[in-house]
């Protein structure tokens, strides 16, 4: 009889490619196109640049970048120079999560693609592993990532960033499967991986820059356990539900069941949504309720009074120590702001955060939007996350909003082409790569299947060889 | 007003080294001999060299080598090779820890040396920072690492190793007083450590290798952040205390009195206590009672029928999985198998440990062994680490040992000749240098405050410059 996290392991180690379904790894190559917008995105942020600089500077210069790429070093996207598969999931980790663009599965409140594909990608360039090697890696991870997530439940979100904490043994088990660790050594991936799982929400008081230095230390990490593992280093068993294991230290509400919940028939990886506004999760539902009933009532911003956002805790814990955001990337995190910006914009894209935040009409509007707890959203939430509005209109009506699958959800999800303009808007917004440069990586991208290597994916900025 | 860790921070970042009492600057002399020792014992110890290759792997080759060494990398000790301050930082973290020799500061049952010289060593060197730098630079550590621990508490220890988890703000405080931060970068420095702060204990149950790890990461976590302040990076204000803080998510009974406790006043420096055996310090009290019960009755080990330790609440949390272990590491985890070592041969260094931790004799020692939570010990506990015992004898007889200050601890101190003796034996255990090379860089150590450049502690391997 196998433990639970030994059965997890054993699943991570033995899936093989030719053992996921054709919907399944569609959705993995939507994915991984929607991740690559994200991480383009992050180019010019000052918080990526500065892990950016840390992680160049710490390959030992110049003669170091050419180095690694001489023996098969990796990508950073965001600089266009390649530096170590550790230090190249670093950076590109640190830069897809900062556009608050990237996905996001409802169940385990975890965000799997900037843990996963920065440190799967780097792998997979400096391994030179296929296209399809990259695809089952991060099926991989999102299966064992998301599970993970929902095993820790929502009493760990409550102070610990799920995308953090869960991303190393995310990055674990996808980097772990591209080294091809057996069970055993994928085992050991998952206890180093989880005795180093870290990240805190206190950030989120100050607009600090941690969620940047989360998913960095995330895709470092858990990188770093799989190669330990792969060279015989051990970790811990049980790691995950064992008596001085994550949940004995990070959860009063564990559920070792779900770690195992369907595994090979389920698949998680489906059921992970893409991220329409560019905000926190958490105002999405509201965001979308509040542009329904303004649709089906026809109101403008000047007829909003007063708008009442039902919502569960989580979104309390997350969005309510924001009541005044002072930067760009705050103001992601404020429900106020965000309807004020879908409700004058009909979308809160990265181009009305940047131009519109702190505009008095956005101000004026925020202040007048407030949150309060629902018990059948917050019954429902994490499984469905439903947005709920109450709208008082300046001539004295009261409307309703709802939407039971905001845009983005597998039941209300984006087309290719949706997920191809999207991510192409984003490289644009970020300067990170020309039109055409994008263009050309995404149709490449939509073929990965099809590659026998994976190679860079822009054009590098490095003559050296 | 300051808050607690904003005053901890300003102290962190004004320290200067002509502030520091004679009495605390000799001490951290006597602790950075010591350290050196365990450092050195390091060498060939699998878990360690796992991790000095993956920084190494992570630097790119042998060009990466030689362009660190040739723009001011730093010294990887087990491997006399250079590497860039953040890889070295973590490989020598990883060397420190493993012979459970180095340090530990009673009331914050934390570690300092193991997580705070290495990235001070590190960045001194890739810097080119004087000894006396490097001497304040690790006071700093050492006084907010300690003052962090004893806030963060006992509930905390139960289920965190408390060395990897402040050890990364430790680590930062060091390395952002050698990077000159100021009080506000200090504070966003501890707010980046603080929210990648990790380590649980589940690993004693397998014996699997997380300690080395833990160290590994807090010391490159740490040094990460500091590098990041510099650059204009943030972290959480309030990441110790804050209601999502690292008390909120990793501590019942914290303790924020205790973050400012006499600081510059009272030096939690001189307070560490030196390892005399070589075994996790939660048996040192009970290993020394005996050898005093055994001393005054003039007992043999065979006159030893049973021996009932009584101990405070942490050495069963840590202790009490370790039943029979199977390793040598795990060895120095089990209560049994230290005192059936001092029993024998009066002392349990490395070699006893390498050579006899399975023997019949001391297993069948072993067996006879028990502890038991004694409400004295407990209460005085983590301040006073009292050690008791009750012997039966063979022949009949009961006997009580006790010792109020295990050997190393600051009312029974090592002797520069004693921590001098103990890091040559160190260094011959592990082969990690000849008795020559250590003997000259021990003596040379003994003069770091006369140093104007912090270089390499022992001779370097690689020609190339």
């Amino acid at each position: 009889m196998l433990t639970p996290t030994a059965t997890l392991a054993r699943f991570a180690a033995e899936l093989r490619y030719e053992h996921i379904p054709e919907a399944v790894l569609r959705k993995t190559e939507d994915l991984l196109v929607d991740w690559f917008g994200s991480a383009v995105a992050g180019h010019g942020a000052r918080p990526v640049e500065s892990i950016t600089r840390f992680a160049a500077q710490m390959m030992g210069g110049p003669a170091a970048h050419a180095a690694a790429l001489g023996q098969g070093g990796a990508e950073v996207l965001v600089s266009r120079q390649r530096a170590s598969a550790y230090l190249a999931a670093m950076a590109n980790a640190a830069a897809s999560h900062v556009a608050e663009q990237d996905d996001v599965h409802n169940g385990s409140v975890f965000h799997p693609a900037t843990v996963v594909f920065p440190p799967a990608v780097a792998v997979a360039q400096a391994l030179g592993r296929s296209g399809q090697d990259l695809l089952a890696a991060s099926v991989v991870g999102y299966e064992v990532g998301i599970r993970v997530g929902e095993f820790l439940g929502r009493s760990h979100y409550k102070v610990f960033h799920t995308t953090g904490t869960v991303g190393t043994l995310a990055a674990a088990a996808a980097v772990g499967h591209l080294l091809r660790l057996d069970a055993a050594q994928m085992q050991h991936a998952l206890g180093s991986a989880g005795t180093q799982a870290a990240g805190l929400w206190e950030f989120l008081r100050t607009a600090a820059d941690s969620k940047q230095l989360h998913t960095a230390h995330a895709a470092a990490a858990g990188l770093m356990s799989a190669y330990l593992a792969q060279d015989g280093f051990t970790g811990a068993a049980e790691i995950l539900a064992g008596p001085q294991g994550m949940a004995a230290g990070m959860s009063s509400d564990a559920d070792a069941t779900r770690l195992t919940d369907g595994l090979g028939t389920r698949w998680a990886t489906v059921e992970t949504s893409f991220k329409y506004h560019a905000s926190c999760r958490h105002t999405h539902p509201a965001a979308d309720a509040l542009l329904q009933v303004m649709r089906e009532h026809g109101l403008k911003p000047a007829d909003l009074q007063s708008v009442e956002t039902q919502v569960h805790q989580g979104a309390l814990d997350v969005l309510g120590p924001v009541t005044s955001p002072s930067t760009v990337h705050q103001s992601k995190f404020s429900m106020g702001t965000v309807l004020a910006l879908v409700a004058q914009y009909g979308h809160a894209g990265l181009t009305e955060f940047d131009q519109h935040f702190l505009s008095e009409a956005t101000r004026a509007l925020r202040d007048r939007v407030s949150m309060r707890l629902d018990p059948e959203v917050d019954g429902a939430y994490p499984r469905r996350w439903i947005g709920k509005v109450t709208v008082h209109t300046t001539d004295g009506r009261v409307l309703h909003g709802r939407v039971d699958e905001p845009k983005g959800d597998p039941g209300n999800t984006l087309s290719r082409d949706e997920v191809t303009a999207k991510a192409l808007r984003l490289a644009a917004f970020s300067q990170g790569a020309t039109a055409a440069e994008m263009q050309q990586a995404v149709d490449a991208l939509w073929q990965v299947a099809q590659w026998p290597v994976v190679g860079a994916l822009l054009p590098s900025q490095v003559g050296a060889a």
